[in-house]
Order: structure tokens, then C-alpha cells, then sequence
């Protein structure tokens, strides 16, 4: 008998539920709006009904390993509770574990969200077979997750990966965690877009000033993303913001640690050709040991982790982009009951619809 | 029977041998220049007589479990050859492991100094009993050992660690390692003394300036120490320096990797009451994660970590002094042939002197 599991992704606008089973195989997947307005107790409700739906038509001819939820904010791992979540408004301190058990009737496993994403693009994508390994995710905010022997580096409290907040600029834009010159404020959406205005405002930028009256649902990382490809320069100027920020993270990451793969996914990942020079500039001049270990034809050219061979990853350092897409987080959420031991033990959700 | 290794601590000025046993009891230590200017043979051949001479005394009474070696610089694990060396200079790309192995007649273990000393500490100094730590040492330059599950973190190629060259401003001085801003430039005691330099020479130090014409040997890091202590405002000035340094890399190792504890060491940590004030207030602004998980009473008032409950070191951040000094890289070089089994297998070092 195969098994499958569960996965939700529980973002600030949307909200994906999936049934994947063991080989990676998306068996089906509801998509709805979070609606995080409505409060923490209704969006459960709807949560839990998407996951017994998919329960009661999967459990029959497969069998249940668990279920995994992304979400993003620092998540306490002891207590189950989210710490902090910016993207979640009245979720502050807010026991999430204990509350979805309680409506599922079976333990569940809780994860910050860029680490399901990092969990998931280890499993399946570009990460599939290395070991040692870290992900930035690039959306709204910055996220991070680090894997370490093919699990996730939790730290002591499950708040390892904060890699948004890793400092870049110490005299930088004030940032939303209390720090200046974060990561998050040059390589985010947001910070893409607040960039774009500040150059507008300042007279540098005749090329996106036609746009500047746009509501921020139109003026986004996007359209910026797309002047810069048609040469606009203070866009551009913008996306070497985006790589120079990248490339002083990583570069403090490869020195502290020497994992064999980084990976750069997120929303603002499909920019890669117009970040990704300055990062890997920035990346080489700043870290020792990505100077002695990266791959001759390096600096990213393709980005193709598919290309790379196995003997390469040994001694190289690689940094490319992720391949699952919006889907890396989800798929790592449904992975989180089949590689904890806890988790796979304990499922019995019951099927509501059966 | 009771059982001992061999640490060396190989460094740019001094070469200490010791015989250490199982309990981290030292046996004998043997204290010697190590006079780089006469070339590695030299150099090895009088480091592998001193651990003869310690073989040959204690290997009657006492089973020899190996020998360990702890060297400044970024060592290839796989190949045992030094690939930076800056404070041994003609040891660049030199394979010490096979040469020393080759006139010990036995297997020895290479670690990066700074490697081991995280090593000695998390066994016999602040961080005993504590699996995830990190320590920071901060010496003529600025070096790291990353301990998790209670092993070194060596990354793919073992060059993990290497966090004096994290970047703390992307504009800062220029650094050897070719980057510029680096940790290095701001905490290390040449960094201090260059910083004092600077500052009178910019003529915003008079009461360094009384100094200014000493000899680097004697207007060092100590001496500057003294004057702050001693309340000279440029001196305090320069360690307030040095604690924002540190700060901000904590602050991103706090963020990426949620440890339980930091452990400052080297030979600048004494003027932890001059630095940590600094230090502690950059760590909590920018690290949300400290700010999570630090003690109440923290900002180290005091810095000891003998006073920390064992229930303290599972919910709260520690950071902390060292407190095995100079040793530490002694201790944990012994403690390698210890704790790695390939070591333990194979010590058989002929005792040249039965």
C-alpha cells in the first residue's frame, strides 16, 4: 500500500492545502484565500475542512503518514506557538499547534515556512541528493532555511534561519524586526518597490516615474523586474541593490559554515538574471572559501543546478536558484510527516467525509 | 589503564606540545618558539620530537589514544594541506598533515586553531555539557569554531568558521582576506591598535598620543586596554568599536542558527568589561531571536557561565567569556584523537625515547 501525506502552506493572502504521496507526486491540491481578517480560529476551520476532504478521498487506497503546515513567522518548536508573524495580524503568541490538533484530533507538525521551502527544494528540487544546505527565500520579506545531514536546522528554540535579518548595511533602512540595514530591506519585493520610490522621489528615475502614481498592487517588484530587463538603469540600479545584499549574506554564510549549495527562491528568484552578477561579484570578493572552492565556470552563468554533477558538489560550492517555484513550501510541509519519526507514528486523522 | 593524547597547538609565535589525559587533566606541556622563519620542516621536525619525548614518558602507564594538531588557518580537511596561512608564512598549500604523519609514523588529526579551541571549551570551559555552541576568538585576527551535536562543524571542505570575515560594514577598512568591512578589522588587537593609530593620528587621542611613538610590540592592544580602563575616552571609544563589531556578527549567527550558546575567547577577551556593554546592545537590537530567547538578566554583567542552571541553557541564549585562555586550543587538540574514531584506531606513535 502507498502512502501520501499532507501538506498545508499557510500564507498572508493565500492558503494551499495538498495531498502529495512518498515518491513526491502531487495527488491534489485546494487553493483558497487566507483571509487572515476573518481571525486565527476561522481560517483553522477552513484549514482542517480542506484537510479532511482530502483525507477522506486519499485514506482508502493510501495510507496517511501525517500532516505538515508551513506558516510563516518564528515559530516556538517546544510549545508550538508563533512567536512572531507579521504576515499573520492577531496570530501573535498564538498557540497554532495545540489549536489544530485540537480540531484534527491528531498531532500535526508545525514549521516556519521558508524552511518547508527549503525542506521541499531538498527533497525534490534544486537541493535533491545534497546534504548541507541553505535556502533564502525572496517574497514579501526575506525567509530562510538551513539543512543540516538532510534535516532542518532548527537551533534550540526553532528559530534557526532568520537569514532576512542577517545584517547587511549597519547604518541601513530601518527594518520591521528593529534592526537597520537587514537583508530584508534591499532584497525583498517590499524593498525592491520602496527602493523604486525613493529613486523616483529623489528625480533618478524618469524611466519608472510613469508608474509612480500606480497603487502598490500594480507598482511592484514585477514591473520593476521588467524595466530593468528592458534597460531601464535606476531599475537596474535596483536589482544590483537586490544582488550586493545577497552576496554579503551569503558570503557571511559560506564563511561560517561551507555548505555545499545555497539556493536563492522566492518570488523575486525569477530576477536571477538581473541580480545575479553583482551578488556572485559581491559573493567571491567577500568569502574566502567560496573563492577557493567555487566551481571554475562559476558565477552562476545558467543558474542550472541540473547540469552540476555529483562530483562537483563534493568540492564546490554552488549557488543557484530553486526549482519548485511557489510549490517548494508545500511540498516540504507534506515531507515534514515523512521524515519525522513522531509524526508518521501518531496519524490517524480522522476522515470527516468518509 | 588510563588513556592520554597529545594536543599541539601550533602557532605563529609559540609551539606548545602537551600529553592530556582522558579526563582533561594536564600531564606535561613543552613551550617552545616556533621560529617560522626557519621553514615547516624545521618547524615539524621539532614539533614531532617534543611529542616523542611526551610519548616516550607517558605511553608506559598510559594508552596513547593519538595526537592532534591545531594551526592557524583555513585547512583543506580531505587533503590535510594548509590553503591559507597568514601568520605562517611558506606554509601556503603545504600538505602538513602527510609531512607530520610521515615522520610521526602514525595518523595525527589537523584542526583549524580556532576549531580546536571551540573544541577544549565546549569540554572542559564555558560551554562543558553544551552541544550547539559557537565560539568567536579574537586574537592578532579574528577566528571561529562552530560545535554542533557536540562535534566541530567543518563544513564540505572544513573551512566552516572562518567568522572573523563575516562583513560588519560593507564600506569598513579593507581586510588581508581581500574583502573590506570584515569582523577582523574591527575586534582583532591589530585592528584595536589600528584604530588607535588612526585616532591619533587624527589628533582625537591625547592621551594615547603619549604612546604613539612605542613600537607595536609595546603600544598593543593590552596597553590600550589599560587606558580605557583606566576611563581615556578615545581608548573606551575603540572597544565600544570592537563590541559593535561582535554584536552585529551575532547577531547574525543568533539569527541563522539559534544556538545555545557564544562563547568569546582569545587574547583580546579579558576586556570583555570594555566591550560587552556595546556588544550585548547591538546583539539584542538586531538579532529578534535574541531578543526572543535572552536571559532576564542578561547583557552578561557578569559573563560566567558557571552560574547558569543546566534548565537556563535549553530556553535561553548564553553568550559568554572563555575560560580556558590560551589553552583552549591546547585542550581541544588533545580532545580530537579522543572523540574521532579513526584516531583512536590507529595510534601506535613509536616512542622514540624508550
Amino acid at each position: 500500500m502507498s502512502s501520501f501525506a499532507i501538506g498545508v502552506d499557510l500564507g498572508g493572502t493565500n492558503l494551499r492545502i495538498a495531498a502529495i504521496d512518498e515518491s513526491g507526486s502531487l495527488l491534489e491540491k485546494i487553493t483558497m484565500r487566507t483571509l487572515v481578517k476573518e481571525g486565527p480560529e476561522s481560517v483553522i476551520d477552513r484549514m482542517c475542512a480542506g484537510i479532511n476532504q482530502l483525507v477522506g478521498k486519499y485514506a482508502g487506497n493510501s495510507r496517511l503518514l501525517g500532516a505538515g503546515v508551513g506558516i510563516p513567522g518564528i515559530i516556538e518548536m517546544r510549545t508550538g506557538t508563533l512567536r512572531e508573524a507579521p504576515n499573520l495580524p492577531g496570530w501573535h503568541d498564538y498557540a497554532v499547534r495545540d489549536v489544530i490538533e485540537k480540531r484534527l484530533g491528531t498531532p500535526v507538525i508545525l514549521e516556519n515556512d521558508a524552511n518547508a521551502a527549503a525542506l521541499g527544494e531538498t527533497w525534490l528540487g534544486a537541493a535533491k541528493d545534497v546534504n548541507n544546505m541553505l535556502m533564502v527565500t525572496l517574497g514579501t520579506g526575506v525567509g530562510g532555511g538551513i539543512v543540516l545531514n538532510g534535516e532542518i536546522w532548527h537551533g534550540m528554540t526553532g528559530m534557526a534561519g532568520e537569514l532576512g535579518h542577517v545584517t547587511v548595511d549597519p547604518n541601513g533602512p530601518s527594518c520591521r524586526c528593529g534592526s537597520v540595514g537587514c537583508v530584508e530591506q534591499y532584497a525583498s519585493a517590499s524593498a525592491i518597490v520602496r527602493m523604486a520610490r525613493e529613486k523616483i522621489a529623489g528625480g533618478h528615475a524618469p524611466g519608472m516615474a510613469r508608474f509612480a502614481s500606480s497603487s502598490d498592487a500594480e507598482f511592484n517588484a514585477k514591473l520593476i523586474h521588467n524595466l530593468a530587463v528592458q534597460g531601464d538603469r535606476a531599475a537596474r540600479e535596483i536589482f544590483q541593490t537586490v544582488g550586493w545584499a545577497l552576496g554579503i549574506l551569503l558570503a557571511d554564510m559560506v564563511n561560517a559554515l561551507n555548505l555545499e549549495m545555497y539556493v536563492i527562491g522566492g518570488g523575486v528568484a525569477p530576477s536571477w538574471e538581473v541580480f545575479s552578477p553583482t551578488m556572485f561579484q559581491e559573493l567571491r570578493k567577500r568569502s574566502l572559501v567560496y573563492a577557493a572552492t567555487a566551481p571554475e565556470d562559476s558565477d552562476g552563468k545558467t543558474g542550472a543546478s541540473a547540469q552540476v554533477q555529483p562530483d562537483v558538489l563534493i568540492q564546490h560550492t554552488i549557488v543557484t536558484r530553486a526549482v519548485l517555484g511557489s510549490d517548494a513550501g508545500l511540498y516540504g510541509a507534506a515531507r515534514l510527516p515523512m521524515t519525522t519519526h513522531e509524526g508518521a507514528e501518531h496519524a490517524h486523522i480522522p476522515a470527516s467525509s468518509e
